[in-house]
């Protein structure tokens, strides 16, 4: 298996976590997204994924694309360990709450809307760490809501083991931290965030440790 | 079974298509997203999604929120017809299209989005469209890459049976053709747009048609 990766980026950072839990080994092959005009924009990448992002895995003669899509592929080929729960609502939570991160939060404040705010919108750098801190302050808040108020809530975000929704929730809690958000509203997400980084999958799968660190 | 829409949310849309083509009877209660100061910022409507937003599905005592894991739990719940493939490879290709969509355009272009900029960012008409505009571009141009060079598409997205992909496809070509985008470069893209609203499924589930349509 080949993740095509970059340290920083979120969304292979989930993958990441997700490759982890289910203990498969993997080849990362860094694509730098600032070196070269971006790595991700060359040819050679376009041929992999026409959308020029990242995460790209390679299993099997398959080429996956988009994080979330990738999680579910892994599931459903690797199925042990589970990171969605066997009932039909449970599944159902976990994806929503991945969704409420990775379509309401992340795509708001990835690498390439930030420069698209500073170079075409000529916003300052105050503004775009208020745009920043926005998103992910209103998407934490409904995040928290549904967590604290929900008994299905466990050590995880889902009950007592770590799933799907918890390998999106970390890798958008460790970009809130790198952009100094105040995260003191949000108890559940961060002691969930606390446990997560307790277990080795995890933390192996941060940005300090990966082989194209910065 | 309920189903809080409003006529235009695009999120909304791609779930009438769904339960259209699942053929499945729905109540829908329509939440207006800009009366009354938005419908979904009321705290009976936060009661039952506090992230405040549409769509909302309710089904057998279940609250279900975001789109796309609405339509897995459609999928998983009615299974016939399938809005998903057979094989793992196939499902991982849909869901990756679907998201490319859902996580790659549409966040960026939804109502609270193009608000922020109007109102705290002080972005004029014209910015305002090329920022939609951009992101349409880009996320259309990879799909359209994508549509276009794979054996897999047929008259839909995938194959020649409507699934995932098209009920996010056509809400997001509705939306770009009320901003006036210029979609001449994405002829597959198109091509299926047109093949989809030639299903009563679809053309049912568009805005226009609903009972809370202004």
């Amino acid at each position: 298996m080949k993740l095509h990766t970059f340290f920083r980026s979120s969304a292979s950072y989930r993958v990441r976590i997700a490759l982890n839990l289910k203990q498969l080994p993997y080849e990362a092959v860094a694509v730098h997204l600032s070196k070269n005009g971006g790595e991700q924009h060359s040819s050679e990448f376009q041929a992999l994924n026409p959308q020029e992002l990242l995460p790209v895995l390679q299993d099997e003669g398959e080429v996956l694309t988009q994080s979330l899509a990738i999680l579910e592929y892994l599931e459903e080929r690797y199925p042990n360990p589970a990171l969605l729960p066997d009932s039909t609502a449970g599944r159902a939570r976990v994806r929503a709450l991945s969704l409420m991160i990775a379509c309401e939060i992340h795509p708001l404040n990835n690498r390439r809307v930030l420069q698209y705010l500073s170079e075409q919108l000529h916003v300052d750098a105050e503004q775009k760490n208020r745009w920043y801190r926005h998103w992910v302050g209103l998407g934490l808040a409904a995040l928290e809501k549904r967590l604290a108020q929900d008994a299905c809530t466990g050590r995880f975000c889902h009950g007592d083991t770590p799933g799907m929704a918890d390998c999106c929730l970390v890798p958008q809690i460790y970009n809130a931290q790198r952009f100094e958000c105040d995260l003191s509203a949000f108890p559940t997400v961060m002691r969930i965030f606390d446990e997560c980084m307790g277990l080795e999958a995890f933390a192996a799968a941060g940005p300090a440790r990966q082989f194209d660190a910065a």
